[in-house]
């Protein structure tokens, strides 16, 4: 295909796969389309490790990273800039313990060691979501052959634009609406991806169908991928129409052979209908896009102290959530109620069990496929379906 | 086009378009669409007389007509079987005709004659969202050459399905779900409208670019339009490509000059993006996609004594509407900030005032480039782009 993604990548299927596995990262690359690893939830030793595995797979061929910098942090009375690890426990209301343990007890669960639960999960936020965090993650990924850095949650530091710039490395931001896209382009971001509000992890409310041609129409000529929703070569197609010069699929990585998706939340996921997903902020403290189980409905529920902001939300989850997946995959019923991950309203369509390779070979098929029905049905098909080049 | 949409209506452009302005619904029927009349707030004499409009305007050309038939009322103490007018009335608590009260005097809008209001809108209520109501509206609507009834909120009585049937007429249902859909084709329907949340009006929260592919699946062999946001051309090459044979448009219409919209509401949608829209239950008691504005928020709010369901909300907001409408047109800046109307997301791409036949135009021109413009990508493009035959 001869889209400017394409052109900037030298890929052959304008596909961006985000994937948290450096394995569905390869396979994606190495299938004609371009994997993102999710660089958020690694150290930078461990980041060291991942790409230079995908570097070993890849032979050369472009991959990216992808990097949480959020542009606004709830940290009130944390002192996060003198380091205040403990401040930020501190700062996390005993309600909120007394919720998580209630919560635990009433499904079952055993209670994890909670001190060293926050300290461990307060300690990988501090290097997670600051901007501190995020440029010991780039600084290691440009010392690899990556081919994009993708920032979501705000516009990314001068810092992280000026290294990825002089390194020739181009650099995508996520958006939810026109007016951030703006807002991205002006610090001086190559590419824009627009993930409706349909999409797993942090979203906005406006559909993918709306917001792609409001922000290609915003941004010309500044390139957009097209996000949320899509699982699909017919959706693809549907976003190219819409203006996008390829698309960004997350969600549908999940269900994948290759996938880092514990068992029991890919069986909820190749069950799940579309309308088992919920927007909310119960897991990091900003709004993102989950399966819904009894973990969101306890926290939208009538009884539940709220969620907290970011990072103190995170502080509160990622512990708990680490000992609930703990306990499920050893059968506990009640765990497994709570259980749940990011992933976007296209679970619903997500319900098989496939190799990522073979999800990029569809999708393929199925943009093809879409494209020759979009041309029968307008008057000039020929019969002959272009095939991606 | 060749699509089956086109087939069955004997239509040049598989577009549908919903409106409660008989001047919109002929404008694009006779542009090479098909209008469909929205009915729902017209008694059977009025509409009566609006089709017989229609039928004059349109030379014999196909136009469809929407009925709302809520599958399921609250009408609990309303004693609605037994003509409850008064029942219904009183089954509205006074927290909320004075909370309605209090929104008026806060914003400077002179109090309505809340009683009158109260009782012309039962009555309106009362003929408007029943079976009975509905029947008779359909009643009517089979007396003129009619080529599609549709409705909304819930499998169709059968006796709506038999008539319509005997009439050779087909019926089309808008659905939020798959689910949904599978129970109206049980039913005997034989068109769907799969409609996305990003929709105006009554609506779901699946998006459309999720809903399309799996209603298309769920449905199959039967006809899909795809509707929630999709306000161009390129928008409606995108809901084909999911599968869809064409599109059921409602929003686009709100700002044409035809459009029966107060020039208040007009301005407001000019002037909104994708975010100005909230789903709520403050206007009919059932979610509906609107305008956000002073009454969504107040409604919305921590003082709100909560939406009723459907059709008590209906009972104390029509009322309230048409009095907030009259006063905002006389310049009342209360009044404007309550103002507000069902639209959808795309309502941000809504930009300029057009003739209703130059929407039409201008989607089949938009249409062309997108798929162009797709080919060319894919490899195939040959320059001469398809035009809709």
């Amino acid at each position: 295909m001869r889209t400017e993604i394409c052109e900037m990548f030298g890929i052959e299927f304008p596909l961006l796969a985000f994937s948290h596995c450096r394995d569905v990262v390869a396979a994606v690359t190495n299938a004609g389309g371009m994997g993102v690893l999710g660089a958020v939830a690694y150290t930078p030793d461990r980041l060291e490790e991942e790409l230079s595995w995908i570097d070993r797979q890849v032979g050369g061929r472009p991959y990216g990273v992808d990097v949480l910098v959020p542009a606004k942090l709830d940290l009130k009375g944390t002192d996060e800039a003198g380091g205040g690890l403990g401040a930020m426990l501190a700062a996390v209301p005993q309600e909120h313990w007394g919720f998580l343990r209630d919560l635990f007890e009433r499904h079952g669960v055993p209670l994890p060691d909670f001190e060293a639960a926050r300290r461990s999960t307060a300690r990988g936020v501090g290097s997670q979501v600051t901007e501190q965090g995020a440029t010991d993650l780039i600084d290691v990924s440009l010392a690899h052959p990556i081919r994009l850095i993708a920032s979501a949650l705000g516009t990314p530091p001068p810092r992280m634009v000026e290294a990825a710039k002089s390194a020739g490395v181009p650099v995508a931001a996520l958006v939810g609406t026109a007016e951030h896209a703006r807002r991205q382009v002006a610090a001086g971001v190559d590419l824009i991806v627009a993930q409706g509000g349909e999409a797993g992890g942090h979203t906005g409310e406006i559909s993918t169908m709306v917001l792609v041609p409001e922000v290609v129409d915003t941004v010309a000529p500044i390139p957009v991928l097209a996000a949320g929703g899509i699982a699909t070569g017919r959706q693809m197609a549907a976003a190219m129409a819409l203006g996008a010069c390829g698309v960004w699929c997350g969600s549908v990585w999940l269900t994948t052979e290759e996938a880092e998706t514990p068992p029991h939340v890919k069986a909820k996921m190749l069950a799940a209908t579309s309308r088992d997903t919920v927007r909310s902020r119960s897991r990091t403290g900003k709004p993102a896009r989950q399966l819904r189980s009894a973990w969101t409905d306890a926290w939208e529920g009538p009884d539940s102290p709220g969620s907290l902001g970011m990072p103190l939300q995170m502080v509160v989850a990622e512990g708990a959530m680490r000992q609930i997946d703990r306990v499920a995959a050893s059968g506990n019923e009640g765990a497994r109620e709570l259980a749940n991950y990011f992933v976007g309203q296209c679970v619903g369509l997500m319900n098989t069990v496939r190799p990522a390779r073979q999800v990029v070979y569809d999708m393929v098929q199925e943009f093809t496929d879409a494209l020759d029905r979009l041309n029968a049905l307008s008057g000039t098909g020929s019969g002959d379906g272009p095939a991606p080049s």
